[in-house]
């Protein structure tokens, strides 16, 4: 607790509220903030705010965007007929550094959850399916994550993308790079040597 | 990067300027802050803005405050003729959580570094000598951190006070509670050596 002043208290307890901000954390971003120079708080405001106010969903893709459609659903030389999944937008930048993916997204926006009341309905499964046809897709590569709810979504979309008669694929499993034999969880080494390759 | 939106892109930069934030970091409080409630966000932005407007120094110890003097200075019930002197108003903040001291306090605002440009002139130092004989001050603990800089200013502000006739002490050095000795590194071992009590 900042004791000595309630507004910077206040500044520190909201801080805490965003994710990975621990109380420590928070207390010296407040600090920072009440010292920074006028024009980089200003410029950090600006940016939440035209952050809120620009970004919209891309009616195709789902990720996020300021055109319509996004960059990569309105890019002609991604390759057409590949699909990627992902369970969020996040997801999409990430697989985009790669470089390793030329094909277009759909992001479903979150992971299917039966417990926490996340059914196809919540995620965006419908305009999935309805792409495939559209857009004339021959390959799905669910690339949702490696949890539980992660996997439960690429079963059941690999089920009903079956019957469409689309290939469907899961993104590989197996040793992060740079990790280290020793320091691997035993489910990971199994996966990893269930997806051993021919070298 | 992100690279799908560039006003979310250029929130994640001005994130990741805050101390602490490292870029993965900035990008989570970006797509956070992207999706968060409207009222959420509005409170963070006021809360931001009511610190810089509510916040001044105090003009008698100079830590961070909203009253003119602070909680702290016109507390009756603090001990007068004891003074902790420590770099920065989170430090005040730390030593009050602890309840062991019931004293004022006087901030210097950095620490003596003559390399980085910082003389006595840019600290809190004049206005710590002349508290001596207005508020009859008759120790000072000095609370510097246990730095190269912290140290130099615990040796220059120990001589002109003695010379003013004030008793003058340095917080204790030793293990930090909850520490583990094998993994103390070998300067806070001698210090806590050295500063061995009878028990």
């Amino acid at each position: 607790m900042i004791s000595q002043s309630s507004s910077l208290e206040n500044l520190r307890q909201r801080l805490a509220l965003l994710p990975g901000v621990g109380p420590k954390m928070a207390e010296r971003l407040a600090f920072h903030i009440l010292r920074a120079p006028e024009h980089e708080v200003q410029s950090l405001i600006l940016a939440v705010e035209e952050t809120r106010r620009q970004v919209i969903y891309c009616p195709i893709c789902f990720t996020y965007t300021e055109e319509t459609p996004c960059r990569i659903c309105s890019d002609e030389a991604r390759k057409n007929g590949v699909l990627c999944v992902v369970e969020n937008p996040p997801d999409v930048d990430a697989i985009e550094k790669s470089k390793a993916f030329h094909g277009r997204y759909h992001v479903l926006h979150g992971a299917l959850s039966p417990l926490d009341g996340v059914g196809p309905q919540e995620l965006k499964v419908a305009e999935l399916l309805r792409r495939i046809p559209a857009e004339d897709i021959h390959e799905v590569i669910i690339s949702t994550d490696p949890t539980l709810s992660g996997e439960t979504t690429a079963t059941y979309l690999a089920e009903k993308l079956h019957t469409m008669g689309v290939r469907v694929t899961r993104i590989g499993y197996g040793l992060p790079m740079g990790g280290d034999i020793e320091y691997t969880d035993e489910l990971t080494l199994s996966r990893a040597l269930e997806g051993r390759r021919e070298i």
